[in-house]
């Protein structure tokens, strides 16, 4: 799905990421974060597709926003998971949205 | 595969999509495409995944970068067919980055 978000400018937080081949809890773990990610204040929307690599953006009105959403506990937890049984690499980008454009939503 | 960047600032273009059913030379068109991008000013690098939703990210040097290549003439040809063949709807987000960091790179 293409996230509905308001006029730019908001923030976008690029999470483009390797798995391992560990599957432990991982499945659980992403759906728990994104609907925890949903009720946290300033967030926006996200968008995901996985082939061998996997991304994931996540839309935030502020950085405020997003830092208390690294800082959140729960999140804390699935990102130690994540560097120690999940991903092999990642990187994580902090982008300001100042322009966008679409067709046929 | 993650992009490897350099430092911030740069910029991103978050060009996430839905497809049509029709498949008419559209994997030759993107392949091409990816190809043509790498060759441009500015380009840094790209990212790309798709399941039900297709998210390509690409980073350029500057804002004028971007705009060359949403110009090129090659690419204008691809965009119009992308409208009336491939995509059902995509939304294209132009974003600077301003913070980046990683794990396992």
């Amino acid at each position: 799905m293409i996230a509905s978000t308001p006029q730019p400018p908001y923030y976008a937080v690029i999470f483009t990421n390797m798995r391992t081949d560990s599957d432990q809890g991982y499945a659980a773990m992403a759906k728990s974060m994104i609907e925890l990610a949903s009720q946290q204040q300033g967030y926006l929307g996200h968008e995901s597709a996985r082939e061998k690599t996997g991304i994931t953006v996540s839309y935030w009105k502020s950085l405020d926003a997003i830092k208390n959403w690294k800082q959140q506990t729960d999140h804390l937890i699935a990102q130690k998971y994540g560097r120690e049984k999940w991903y092999s690499s990642y990187k994580t980008r902090i982008a300001l949205v100042e322009q966008d454009y679409g067709f046929g939503l």
